[in-house]
């Protein structure tokens, strides 16, 4: 197993302007997790209620996912309902309930403590600690994912994770409130200074941006005159970065590498924002990835 | 003359949360000509009144801008005042007064009517009209910005004139409001299909899309980790292209020539954030810009 992805597994309720569907699979370890499976091996640690259904279970199963981490409770599995209105950028949360989420300790499983990438999907920075503390068999690259959220109610925790992790990557909205700042960049480059060798900095259509010490990189969004529903964009975006740093099989990543792994994730994310939950991801062909790109290649290249 | 830029000529005042200036050169026009000039001879056609301040006229002479096209008016000087707040997206415009703009109908001067880009920067599109008229020694490439203020109270002025053109620019909210999507995508698609060949939408800190019938570009603006004034920021960045392109010295260009001139005007408009007014282009050397191009190139460059 090559990318540990640990976060959380939802139940999604989704309602957009053109149609809704329940009982979808959502949660960031869950996008995350099938997205990194499309490159290498991949586990997840996570937490699941009795009400967790057996198809979303089997789906993770069907693409080679360890899930050895997840814990089955006698609770009910976190939910999520959201509606998303006619600018695909503005959603609503209708309703959360933490349910199995609240009290959830995480337990990595002996299997998956040899993980290289160990990717922190969005969850509480105290979660993402106690995942770090447990995945000791040295993994080369360690990313965390957070929110606003936690940006607001656990700083302490989350400013502390900073320096136990490579890479930190947030929204550009999030990135501000963190910093205090309305320009990205100083965001980008004052969150590098508070601890991880590299920050990215998700913008949503507009793209992503990488922050090292000495290097910047700049990737636009896969350009879509549709969006379907972008639930999980953002976490098949670290996901798929995760999954092809992994596949790359080193033990030491090159800021090529990374921006190489940027544009596979913002490819794999295109294809989330095309469906309800992970089905687009779970269709996807290589040859459908490859042709998107290529094509994505010639739409970022100038003379 | 390779470029002729017709639109307005202000006096600005501005205000930052950091500065603030009176007196300066503004208007659509007057930063599109200099960037234009930073690559190409170009001309400017406008207007402005008694109280024009000589060093903003000296300023454009010392450029080699073809000055014949602007009407010496006894009215006043058309002015805009505006301040910006801490996020630099955000600036409310204190005042503007039209002044002689109001009545004002372009005269493109005979020595500037084989200008081989015809560059319509941002004014009422019954003007660009007028200045299509004249340019009658066919031009080879025929671009107008617009803005809000036309799409709301002279739309059918505008949808006119994009069968007249070869390049429609305008802003991603702008594009939204006259396609009425929220989807930016779309809206560009749209629009080309009201007539123009190509359609640039400029996303501000987020860089620029270009679309034409079978291809597409995406490009990143430069990043910045400090604003200073982003006025004209948008007219420098079409001042630049049309500059660019004409610097080509071709009769047809290809969408790879688009592409490289959207990134040559990219750059410009990354200077003119930099300072007040156009100062910053003004003293930009080609070795200064040279050497961010360069940088620009290995930001947006993936494996």
């Amino acid at each position: 197993m090559s990318v540990l992805v640990s976060g959380s597994i939802a139940i999604d309720n989704v309602k957009t302007q053109k149609a809704s569907e329940e009982n979808l699979l959502g949660g960031s370890a869950s996008y995350a997790a099938i997205a990194a499976s499309f490159f290498s091996p991949s586990g997840i640690v996570g937490v699941v209620g009795h009400d967790f259904p057996k198809e979303h279970l089997e789906l993770l199963k069907s693409r080679n996912i360890n899930l050895e981490g997840i814990e089955f409770s006698e609770g009910e599995t976190f939910r999520w309902s959201g509606e998303y209105m006619e600018d695909m950028n503005d959603r609503e949360t209708l309703e959360v309930a933490l349910n199995v989420l609240e009290s959830w300790k995480p337990a990595v499983a002996e299997s998956q403590k040899s993980a290289k990438i160990n990717l922190l999907a969005n969850a509480h920075p105290v979660n993402q600690h106690e995942v770090i503390d447990q995945v000791t068999d040295g993994p080369v690259f360690t990313i965390a994912d957070t929110m606003d959220l936690w940006i607001q109610i656990s700083r302490d925790d989350l400013e502390r994770l900073l320096g136990r992790i490579d890479l930190l990557v947030l929204n550009d909205s999030e990135a501000k409130l963190m910093m205090d700042t309305s320009n990205i960049v100083a965001a980008g480059k004052a969150l590098r200074e508070m601890g991880p060798k590299y920050v990215i900095i998700k913008k949503g259509e507009h793209g992503a941006m990488l922050f090292s010490e000495n290097d910047f990189f700049t990737c636009p969004a896969f350009p879509l005159d549709e969006v379907f529903d972008p639930t999980g964009a953002g976490d098949t975006f670290i996901g798929g970065f995760a999954g092809y740093l992994a596949s790359l099989g080193k033990d030491e990543f090159s800021f090529e590498d990374l921006t190489s792994a940027i544009a596979r994730g913002t490819i794999l994310a295109s294809f989330t924002c095309e469906s309800f939950s992970t089905h687009s991801l779970e269709a996807l062909t290589q040859e459908s990835f490859d042709a998107r790109l290529e094509t994505f290649r010639g739409y970022c290249t100038f003379a």
